[in-house]
């Protein structure tokens, strides 16, 4: 099987394309593909096609488009996770977890019990490597869509998420909200886009699941305790069962 | 809350206990409990129990046995996990993951093309780390039961895993098996136990999923491209969610 590469400039057929810098290099310096080559590139945004190396130097390389290739069925439904940011390098294992899954796209957010601040995230290049980790996985995995990794936000009252899809499910503990459902409890009929909101190490605050409770469904998942950095991909993995995906 | 630890001997009401070495080192270098201090113990066969400090030093601590309480509920089913070996420390997350997760037990397997010999593994101290990691992720679950962590055993024909329940799922990749069928495909009668068996980062050979077919059911994930260490908790998420248990 030829090498897979992120090529977000491929689109038309027969054209010749750069390689980003990291994928140049992957192919130079590590795969040490040369002129004439084949491989294959997607785009990000679901186009796959097939390639040849029209000239690679260490720092550049230049690939041909040949025909376009059927890439991996994306979900039929657009997941979106809108997750916490967790300590340390755990939110890379989200990101990557949540790609493999087949999640359309990742927002980050910053609530009350969150051990970073907005402002602190914002100074950092932690977005920048959350998206490469998004590219990375999308490679590994075989998708041909690299999810759109949004830049983080401040998630306060109800407003905060309204601009992604709904329905909404709010991942809760088993008592945090007496109108949690479980996943059995969810409607059967899938959706054509849904939300899963997963809080951090500390949890939800009592104030942020009630001020929730108007656009989200709280969700709890029985009787599970669940590490915050495997939330996403058990409740993920959940409602994706439930509504016949896998 | 008062803070948790194991004792694989805290049994009778009343009775004066040691706590294991590393429990001890924890409860009197970390945490600095001192006698009189209050704690909960598990044993690790799902007994719980309230508990005093008794007498503590750095290496030796002793706790006196209060009431027994109700322990977390385990699974109405015994679900056990048939891991292939995985490289690096991998192994060690899966079996963080299955603990999570609520399995009843783990077998670690060598198969064709797992990348670590049987003989390599019985020198090494893996099984003791699992079991450690067992018990640490036991801890952090709430959960009363530390699963059984069994030796690793090679994974030979279809007789090598008769000692472990049925209804065995093999879990493959889409294609690798026409008698392959999803999640959704499995009964939905839920059964008293089942074994999940994973392959290693290269899969199943042919051979083995060939000759796995007839005491084992061909499973799939739709089309989900699965990294070899997450596949144990999404095809153990997705059944649970199956049979209704989360």
């Amino acid at each position: 099987m030829n090498a897979r590469f992120y090529a977000p400039d491929a689109h038309e057929l027969g054209a010749e394309i750069d390689l980003p810098g990291d994928e140049a290099q992957h192919l130079s310096r590590v795969l040490r593909l040369k002129a004439g080559d084949s491989l294959t590139v997607f785009n990000g945004s679901g186009g796959e096609f097939t390639a040849v190396v029209a000239s690679a130097t260490k720092t550049r390389v230049r690939v041909r488009l040949g025909d376009r290739i059927t890439a991996k069925a994306e979900l039929p439904m657009a997941l979106t996770l809108a997750q916490a940011v967790l300590k340390g390098d755990k939110m890379d294992d989200v990101v990557r977890d949540a790609v493999m899954l087949g999640f359309a796209a990742v927002q980050p957010i910053v609530t009350a019990r969150s051990e970073v601040s907005l402002s602190a995230l914002t100074r950092s290049d932690r977005h920048e490597r959350w998206q490469r980790i998004a590219v990375s996985s999308a490679k590994q995995c075989g998708r041909a869509v690299v999810p759109a990794i949004a830049p983080p936000i401040a998630f306060e009252g109800p407003a905060s998420l309204a601009h992604l899809p709904s329905p909404q499910f709010l991942l809760v503990e088993p008592g945090a909200s007496t109108a949690a459902v479980t996943v059995a409890g969810v409607g059967a009929a899938r959706p054509a886009a849904a939300t899963l909101l997963v809080g951090p190490e500390g949890g939800w605050t009592p104030g942020e699941v009630e001020h929730s409770a108007h656009h989200a469904h709280p969700l709890t998942l029985g009787t599970l305790t669940l590490r915050a950095d495997a939330a996403a991909v058990v409740a993920g993995t959940a409602l994706l069962t439930h509504w016949k995906l896998i």
